[in-house]
């Protein structure tokens, strides 16, 4: 059995390991305090093109998330969010758990727009009986989206120029970062995303690392004290060094990039195949992962040497599925696959 | 600088990271559903004598705290825990962010007696207004305390028996647990910990592991939906099979005791090197945290070659410090630090 | 200015300001414990059949809301509502502040079906990945509806079924519970209500008290330690006799209903005159509300001398307005309406 | 039997009943944007010399505590209060429902030092693992306090001070504050308290009214959004109006403070004839709670006629009990508990 299911079913690249080897006996202080730390957020602020810009290191998404949004809104508001955001469906009421309404936006391809923005803000403030309804009091986005789907460059800076307008900070959810910026179609740097976000997040559990998430804070009036925050919520690891390593060696030399791209290569490549057998996508995905509409024989067939998870049916013949590459995925694996596909 | 300022200074134990390597490109499915996990458990429940529980892998203590906390409790109740107890004052406040309140018991050692459980339960029941004050809801304990002391056997069993008797959960954070299990004066077992506790749990960051706790649910009314808690919580890593991993490694033949006890080894020679030159000790611990009162000068002059952590200001010329062995602490800097002690 | 924008526009009905004169300098013990409040409770078993019911008085319906929800809630499951209910949208995140996610239904007129609550049951169990969304905890439904609708006998009777068989807990907001037992085509007793639902309160502050709301919990396993919930939730009244006396008088002799008769008798008249001179309505409500579908031109002539809310714009001809009658509505108030209806 | 146990055994003064009365047939907007709510929040602005001072009416006690204190603070701060503080253990965790710790300081009388303050400030600050500890928010006192003391202009001043200089804000419970004002040995006015707090309430609910308490805002940081915070938790009353026509009446002409004066000089009679007796006090309380110092078979005679609460257990000869006065309280009731006390 491959496995195409995720893009979280291998360890972490070598390098990593080798690095969590050499300075394993290494004593640290604890808590993010240490050189390894402190030497990732350099790399992270010059990938960002922001000197001044704080960097946290947490153990995981929702985690992530979860802090973030837990400490920027004040209690009477809420986080507007596509309807297929992570913390919209996914979470367990991780946001709700922090005493916030998740307020939902309709969306075909996981994005939302500068427009849908200005309009929930407007149609709150212009309600009469506002104060009888939740504030919208920052704006998630995600990029790569849960659907694969990037923002363009364009995009994000309206979005961003209404969310300033509107006193709204956005916050981008990165899980899938590399990802998003490995797109062929992506016209966004890491630069881009710290002058264009308050606060985002570079995702490491997915794109090479072990585990952790790497959060940036652009806007000074979202850094005060939010290693309080991260603490309170369970994130501020005793062995902060092992975040720091991670993140230490996939921003060192351009590591995170590269195994993204390879993993968006990959992707690309079964997406085509799937294209040239006449099968239709779900969503126009330029990521890792792919989302092809296929009978559920081929299904069936597919599944006896590969597995991937179901997304949704759309009818009793034909279902929505998703394969995921990641910077683990053998490229034999995936020429195996096409064969496959040419041939069911 | 040798550190014994804390036991999470190094990495992990040389046989969890090789593991680690060996397994790294195994393609497992997430959360915790992968093998590795699966024979951590059975390694665990065999270990607690307890073929019934259910055992969950969570990231930290502070989350690990909270999720069980937050899944025992109803709104209205609290966690009786000494005042020393890590959720106490440790921990900014998780405890009461899941919307409960600690409801603290004055310790001198870090230990709460049955007669304290009985008082509270008794003095609230008994309060003709008591829908006016927290309930209690469960009692927290840890194994060993935050002051390195251990419960015995006898005084578990009364605890445990006034629990059961006020239908109050027992809940007992093993963070440190390894140390208190070999510690030379402790005649508790994890079978009997499985007995006598509703809930506990096997901590791996500072024993050994990465990072990583093992819970240990007997209590059949405490186990329903416990992974959704942990979902919300932020403790359900993606790559679950890490935790899997490490506690494999650590229960499968022993090693998490092996390793304790060498901890516990050199703790004891490092108290006894204080107390043959007269000093004293803050509390009467037998496991890896040893709490001597030193002359302010002589900490200067061991500050410079060693870190260790400042506990409390006696007066102007004593202060209490702790000095911390580990798994990972080395016998020659143990050494080196009992001459310089004998020399000062 | 006759105002019909809303049902809570007077002070109360002159029985209970009298009986609140007469009582006035009655000493009694706090929070609940008078006797006025006992009758109450006693009256109100009796008018639901139900002598095992626990019963309690609270301030307002938010509150109300607020104070069950979280008390049957375990942190991890959500409350289902229909879109249009009251704690989906009007009380600013009341329930999310307690830690709950609102789980939504979409409803045309304000309703839920059993095959609704079926469905997103079935949806969560039957996802693999259940333990990452919130799970449906309980099922709460208005009578009459935000839109003035209600359910039938057999509608309840059949949403009953489901929710048992579910395991979940049904909840019944009865803030408008009078006018909903008044209308002519409801076939639904207090009796009824008191057998179908786990819990349901009948509103007080909209049906002629002054303020208030009475839960009545019927399920034994949601009884327990309501009291501390209601404390926590700041809905516990030191002079609790005033909510004592006013349900005492509400149900001494069935002023209760005589009020919402009245009331509903006169928003039926003004339904029929709306609909004689050939305007929709946007809801067949059969309660105290009616919400016409009118032109433009004639709410600007009707607003000169009636106040009414504005509840839906449908297109730049026609909105849909909201006109209430309450127990307090004088009839020569209602009659000049017509009137100038008619001529309009 | 005549009630001293508390200083809410009655309905309200009898202009707000009349009042009430009157205004009864009125047809008013809700949510407290009526004509009553205006000039109550006037009259309350002169009172207190406050003409920017924002005012809002809230029902209950406990619910105004957690309203302003969930609305000042970020998640990961606390409360600071004296271990008597009625939010520390009288409102069933109330505040930690929110997510935030109470704070606890000493306190012999019920009130707190400017020098305890700057103490746990600095402790804090000072204490270099301050991210793993609750950080100190907000400073809530009560005046008078839950032990009928009360704080002189001189003491105020320098707790504000301190505050003001470590960026903490003053909130004081006024829920007997007419009783503190009206305490001969009070040298604090109502425009002292606007002055020199940060947010402060003046309770209606033990003076004079049926319910509510005034919530006075002067510092311009803490007053955005307050009325979303009040909804959220329940505490935005329907009938807004009734809180306004009590405080109106309150306020008009000064009744507020001439029912106070009532109270107080009644409960002084009673402390002098315990005195004279030569009893003890547990408080040197100059309001309207008496906490004399009583023989049990004392207690046992006076409980007979007069009911009063235990405050608690001396030793097996000597209890603490409260007896209050009110608004309320009849002078010939005192002047046959004066008898009876001499007699006994």
């Amino acid at each position: 059995m491959i496995r195409f299911e995720n893009d979280y079913t291998e360890g972490c690249h070598n390098r990593i390991l080798n690095r969590l080897m050499e300075t394993n006996e290494e004593q640290t202080p604890g808590y993010g305090t240490d050189e390894h730390c402190e030497k990732a957020r350099e790399y992270i602020r010059q990938a960002c093109d922001a000197p001044e810009a704080d960097v946290h290191f947490l153990v995981g998404g929702t985690q992530t998330n979860t802090t973030i949004i837990a400490s920027v809104l004040r209690p009477h508001q809420g986080v507007v969010s596509a309807d297929t955001g992570h913390i919209a469906g996914h979470e367990t009421g991780a946001i709700e758990a922090t005493g916030h309404k998740v307020l939902i936006l309709p969306s075909n391809d996981g994005k939302i727009s500068a427009e849908q923005v200005k309009e929930v803000y407007e149609a709150h403030w212009n309600d009469a009986t506002h104060e009888h309804i939740v504030q919208p009091g920052m704006i998630y986005i995600s990029h790569p989206t849960e659907n694969g789907t990037t923002y363009s460059r364009a995009e994000l800076e309206s979005l961003s120029k209404v969310c300033r307008e509107c006193g709204l900070p956005l916050m981008l959810d990165g899980a899938r970062m590399g990802y998003g910026l490995a797109a062929k179609d992506s016209d966004l740097s890491l630069a881009d995303l710290a002058r264009l976000c308050d606060v985002f997040y570079i995702g490491g559990t997915k794109v090479g690392a072990l585990f952790g998430e790497a959060v940036v804070i652009t806007n000074d009036a979202l850094k005060k004290d939010f290693r309080y925050m991260i603490k309170q919520r369970g994130g501020l690891m005793a062995k902060g060094r092992l975040l720091g390593i991670q993140f230490e060696t996939l921003f060192e030399d351009g590591l995170y990039y590269d195994i993204s791209h390879h993993a968006v290569e990959l992707a690309m490549m079964i997406r085509e195949a799937f294209v040239k057998r006449g099968y239709s996508l779900r969503y126009d995905s330029t990521t890792n992962q792919q989302f092809p509409i296929l009978p559920n024989d081929v299904l069936l067939e597919l599944g006896k040497k590969y597995s991937f998870s179901l997304w949704e049916k759309i009818d009793s013949t034909y279902s929505v599925v998703r394969f995921c590459t990641s910077w683990a995925t053998k490229r034999e694996h995936v020429e195996r696959l096409l064969e496959d596909i040419k041939t069911i």
